[in-house]
């Protein structure tokens, strides 16, 4: 692995894993949940609050640093860590999602991609020397390659042809990298399709990449479709790497990858969905403009230990929401990333102790799975 | 003074005073300056990081909080302070400054005022009876009486018209107040006329106040005139209770006021200012989205303490105003409430140290003030 970095299972329970991941600024126990902080801010939350949730690992978008305020200012002003004030391990994705969901797309051919920046306009190209070196510029402690990232459904043949140009882009980001001190992770495209996703990775592998992430999911597919290619594919993936399951996804997601032996998870919906008055609980989502939390003086979730829930009532963080109030959403999000993170630590306790399979049954039947929304990727701009 | 409060002059230097109110919920060291929030919340802040600032008096608005969510429902969830999760002292003011600058104003007679909510439309009365009553359910620390509060310039004859009514609603304030663990501030009016302040001051005490507000400033004249104003009328306020200017001011307008003996001040002008990326500091004002912090290392405010400046660049803090991140807002606004707080702490050691003359001669030639912007009454309602 590149320099400072390393990562050992720890514990298992069938495909279901426990492990530390060291990086040069920090270790992380996994299964871990990486927050989003799209443009180098977790959206109304300060780094302070970001680290009281338990969060360790963070994320920052490329596409949108790129575009603003450029890879040149992040590094004038001391490298992301040092730009956004987070000390702790951070990664990049390698924007690739982002220009396929996002841009006015202008082209893609195997050279890379041209598309119009959302900001001003501009024309911009994106090869995966260019995706590695904007990384490099940044500065986090785990980078992404550039993939060719289709929606789902999409026909075998846009399938295939995604993961031919994604293993070619992956060899071209492996020959680019300049940095020792940045792991790099190759991603696994071929859809729901086990069998191609399996050619994939056995094209990456002999690459030798710092971690294996699985793109492609949660972009239209039915969410029992992509558990079960989770099930059936997760465990493939290189036991001594970290494995990380990008944008995904609700709590119901994250135990049933964790179940089929995925480390890592980003995802922006405890943020998103907490600015719109959304919040995961231990007895079910609560939507707080609902009238009926009007004279609660009830905590919005009497099991959780956040700054949310043991200062304020539910018929006040109504109130900031029915009144627009800011404070609304950066209460909610804080809880929800709260939320996220314990879920975390109790499936890391659980693999731990060897009872994950009986905690996972005991927590699927419980309240807590009672229509958690899935992101909304049509508005990732908005994140 | 109503049960619980007191109020003392521990130091002075000429008209300039320094004391000590005690309320309910802890004591206050005065001059104080109350950070605003409009609808029982600082705006983006949470209540620790309003705490944090220094801030230990803060003020919420009658009239918002009347119409959204009601002070039944505020009861209901266990009063202000409860409600909102502020443990230390808070005021509200009467609504009557929000009615006349926000308002649909429908009629304005003896009784009292009808106007149209700007929430849902509806037709609302407040009287000066009404005004307590809310108050007294709402439950701040201090509460203020309804007045007439004409913008400037006004003519003599709308003038004495509002004085006239503002004296006799103080009456009937002082009459249906209902709480003894609330103070009740009486508002004095009269414009830029110190004899006719002088009358409404000498109508007024008779009926025995826990402190009185100069109301009806900082309402469209110029800075001069209202410092003039406060240089003859300030040190004619009785002694022996808190003097309290309402909804003033610049860093400037606090230095002038606290020499002309004023005890208490709120403004918007932090937190508004902080929202637009306006930052004061130890070297001037400091507008964020200007080009120049582009590439900035240097902290917002090298010589101040605020999580703001201790954690983050100007650079970075462009970028979230460019990107329109709400992270921007929240820490400028949580660093001017920090300079607000530190400039009334060395105006109090100033007194204290009987050097107060001299710190304002020195403070007033030096960089602070070199273009602080008005607060903007126009949109006190976006406030």
């Amino acid at each position: 692995m590149a320099d400072g970095f390393s990562f050992r299972v720890t514990a298992a329970c069938g495909p279901a894993r426990a492990g530390l991941l060291r990086t040069p600024h920090g270790n992380v126990e996994t299964p871990a949940f990486m927050p989003v902080g799209t443009q180098a801010t977790i959206k109304g939350l300060t780094p302070a609050q970001v680290a009281d949730s338990g969060a360790r690992l963070i994320l920052a978008n490329t596409y949108h640093l790129l575009l603003r305020p450029g890879p040149d200012v992040v590094a004038a002003l001391g490298g992301l860590h040092r730009f956004c004030g987070w000390d702790g391990p951070m990664l990049t994705d390698s924007g690739g999602y982002q220009v396929f969901s996002l841009a006015d797309l202008r082209r893609i051919d195997d050279e890379g991609v041209r598309f119009r920046s959302h900001v001003d306009g501009a024309e911009v190209r994106l090869t995966p020397e260019d995706a590695v070196a904007v990384q490099n510029r940044l500065g986090a402690d785990i980078i992404m390659v550039l993939d060719e990232c289709p929606p789902l459904p999409a026909a075998t043949s846009a399938l295939r042809t995604a993961v031919e140009r994604t293993v070619r882009w992956a060899q071209r980001c492996r020959a680019a990298h300049r940095r020792q001190d940045q792991a790099l992770y190759a991603i696994v495209q071929g859809g729901l399709d086990a069998a191609l996703r399996t050619e994939c990775l056995e094209r990456l592998t002999p690459l030798g990449f710092d971690g294996y992430a699985l793109g492609g999911l949660s972009v239209g597919e039915p969410p029992a479709a992509m558990w079960e290619l989770l099930a059936a594919f997760g465990p493939r993936l290189p036991a001594d790497t970290p494995r990380y399951l990008m944008g995904v996804g609700t709590p119901l997601d994250l135990v049933r990858a964790v179940a089929a032996g995925i480390d890592q998870f980003d995802c922006v919906l405890p943020t998103r969905n907490g600015r719109k008055g959304y919040a995961f609980t231990s007895t079910g989502v609560v939507r707080l403009r609902n009238a009926s939390h009007r004279l609660s003086t009830e905590p919005l979730d009497a099991a959780c230990d956040c700054y949310a829930c043991t200062r304020f009532t539910r018929g006040y963080l109504r109130h900031l929401f029915m009144s627009r109030e800011a404070l609304g959403g950066t209460l909610v999000s804080l809880h929800n990333l709260r939320f996220y993170q314990v879920l975390m630590a109790r499936m890391r306790a659980a693999i731990v102790s060897g009872d994950f399979d009986a905690w996972r049954r005991r927590t699927l039947a419980g309240p807590l799975f009672d229509g958690a929304a899935k992101p909304d990727h049509e508005q990732e701009q908005a994140e």
